[in-house]
């Protein structure tokens, strides 16, 4: 048996043990895990010094050398989020849906966990620990394979997980550390479907591709968030602007910043100038069409590339449509099924445009920002999925279970005898 | 453009007119797909007699033969199924939850339905049009791949589904059957990662592994049901051997009936020689472990594979346990995830197997054979899921659609301009 897979065996082995903890037990485990991750943060920081030294040598700078980098304050903040994690409601257990049948039958749908979850991501460390919080929250094993950058950091994290785990009786092995981070071992744990649930990708979307190609395992995964705030003829213009400015410049760099605007002609000359002014002294970019241009003249011409693309910059695409279906079919065409605002007055116009736009989450009048698994009411995020099954849009600890049919009754047969 | 990819898109573009439809509009075209299928009746059968002859040619016959035949009567079946799916209720536009943030968004959860959806089955013709009226029911549009045995069938009951299409003014591509049956194209179809959002494979176990193998896009199956009944120590016997004989006997070939017996080693010298005597008279062959067989002395030895496998006929593999922990053991290691039943008078002991088993649907003292989606409530199935994710069990309506967020409100944003 290949290395891997024994590793995946073991863990899943784990399954039983912690799908059975009651709520309770499973908030200690995570608030124990927070105590030993501060406990063992010297050790956390000497290695993550180590990690650090290797990608600077290796030319990694920038934004890129910012995620992997942890500090007191940065360990503290992954303590304070696993406790986050075990204050939330657990989902196991849950009764959805109780019914009695006519034959007296008492039929229950009931959350369960969904058992191994191996979870592919790169250089962020933290996800470590807010990975393993989730997936335990909801009964889980875990499986982590993170990236080689953060490997002595993530090591260190899991250090500290498995005390935990330790003095609570638990195997080690519930939450799984890849050390050997070979892309052929990788492909090796996405084909277990034997053994592994579900997998989770985090990252850049070349990783996610590439889980996504591989995997035999079960994939929940977004690519991009290529958001759209359309401003119908009936929106209020101040609010738009709100949506606008907050969707492009409080952070662009993350999927649920806004990429295109889309204008209904009646307002545009009214909204784009003033609209254009504003974003321009946050130094955002605009690329427009023709009817765009002519309103705003400095303005760049958008490419059909512009229009499908996630920035993830101070860069805007612009188009003027005819009205709301050429708003409607511009975000079915470019759309990444992540996340679409409509600002307008007319609720009509707003049940439409809910009612067509197929993504995973629709905002009438309110920022793209929101959507977020902490802003929407989940208590913490594992992962946004732009696939359109089991979960669609932020996925919180009870995306991590499943329902299932429990049934009760008193010697109830289909056929009697006779 | 490949055929397959461009009969693909057709029934993607065909996406938004479906999935806009209101209940009423559906429940009409579904039961005008009846009436059509009815006035047709004629010309399918005919079909089905040119699928017949041309199978019987072949060399087909028994079980399988009688799968792929039609009649009047179950031409008169399958639109009355039409017409029952018509009834049910519609998942689509279902607000799940609905919640006032703090910032006073409101968050709420909404079905709709997945997409377009393919459906890869083999010689039942009936499964053309429950498949197609339950995907429409959920809003979904629908790329059939049926068995070539069936593909006259098929094909004229496509027909009389596409004139309701057409007399509703809906495109025929909302149901498309796809005639080209190279294994090449199937494969090429399940890897249309762009246009499909999910396989179901119905058939036998290796339909479903070739379709699991090749997919590129969510399969949601099932490969067998090797479903246990566990009589426990504190187990009314006399209602043991009610679910015994319902599950073995009642309908031997299907995914739900019974095929291991566990007995608690207490109770084993009271209930195996009565339960043997009882399955002896309808003519069952029993497989036992050496305790089994001390009580049942002409017993057949059973094998390793014997407790792994779906027999699909009067066989019974017969275990007898020490305690519920075996059982429970037994059932993690030979079980399918699909259905497990518990008889027992004692409350704690139900409890701890509902706990620690994690099949899809756990029986209390019910017969496995209502393990279905009629018999749980949904009304009508498109199949049963062992994999752990999006469904689990019996499927409906339901699951062909997937909660998204909507959220409203009055001009939030995450950073307001200072």
């Amino acid at each position: 048996m290949s290395e891997i897979r024994s590793l995946a065996l073991a863990c899943r082995e784990a399954v039983p043990t912690i799908a059975a903890l009651d709520s309770a037990a499973k908030a200690t485990l995570l608030r124990d895990m927070a105590t030993a991750l501060e406990a063992r943060c010297d050790d956390v920081l000497a290695a993550n010094a180590r990690d650090m030294a290797a990608a600077a040598a290796k030319g990694v700078q920038g934004a890129m050398l910012d995620r992997l980098r942890l500090d007191a304050a940065r360990v503290a903040g992954i303590a304070a989020a696993l406790r986050e994690v075990a204050e939330l409601p657990d989902p196991v257990g849950q009764v959805t849906r109780r019914e009695t049948r006519p034959n007296g039958l008492t039929v229950e749908r009931v959350r369960i966990p969904l058992g191994v979850i191996a979870m592919i991501y790169e250089a962020r460390p933290n996800v470590t620990a807010d990975a393993a919080a989730l997936c335990l929250k909801a009964g889980n094993a875990v499986i982590l394979r993170g990236g080689s950058e953060a490997i002595h950091s993530n090591t260190a994290i899991a250090t500290a997980l498995h005390e935990a785990l330790h003095a609570h009786g638990l195997p080690a092995a519930t939450v799984t550390l890849v050390e050997d981070l070979r892309r052929d071992t990788m492909v090796e744990l996405l084909q277990l479907t034997d053994i592994v649930d579900l997998a989770i990708p985090r990252g850049g979307e070349g990783l996610i591709r590439f889980v996504a190609e591989h995997a035999r395992v079960p994939v929940i995964k977004h690519y991009k968030g290529v958001c759209h705030l359309y401003v119908d003829r009936a929106a209020d213009l101040d609010l738009a602007l709100d949506l606008l400015i907050d969707g492009k410049t409080s952070r662009p760099g993350v999927c649920n910043a806004l990429e295109t605007l889309l204008v209904h002609r009646d307002v545009a000359a009214d909204f784009l100038p003033r609209a254009a002014q504003a974003l321009r002294e946050r130094g955002v970019e605009w690329r427009g069409d023709a009817a765009s241009r002519a309103l705003v003249p400095d303005m760049h011409a958008a490419s059909e590339d512009d229009y499908a693309a996630e920035f993830l910059d101070l860069i805007l695409a612009v188009r003027v449509v005819d009205d709301l279906d050429e708003a409607i079919a511009h975000i079915r065409r470019y759309g990444s099924d992540h996340t679409e605002v409509i600002a307008t007055r007319d609720e009509a116009a707003a049940q439409r445009f809910v009612q067509a736009v197929r993504s995973a989450v629709v905002m009438v009048n309110a920022s793209s920002r929101f959507s977020d698994g902490g802003e929407l009411g989940l208590g913490a995020e594992i992962g946004i999925s732009t696939t359109r099954l089991h979960a669609y849009g932020p996925m919180g600890a009870e995306s991590l279970t499943v329902e299932r049919f429990v049934v009760h009754g008193e010697g109830q047969v289909r056929h009697p005898r006779t």
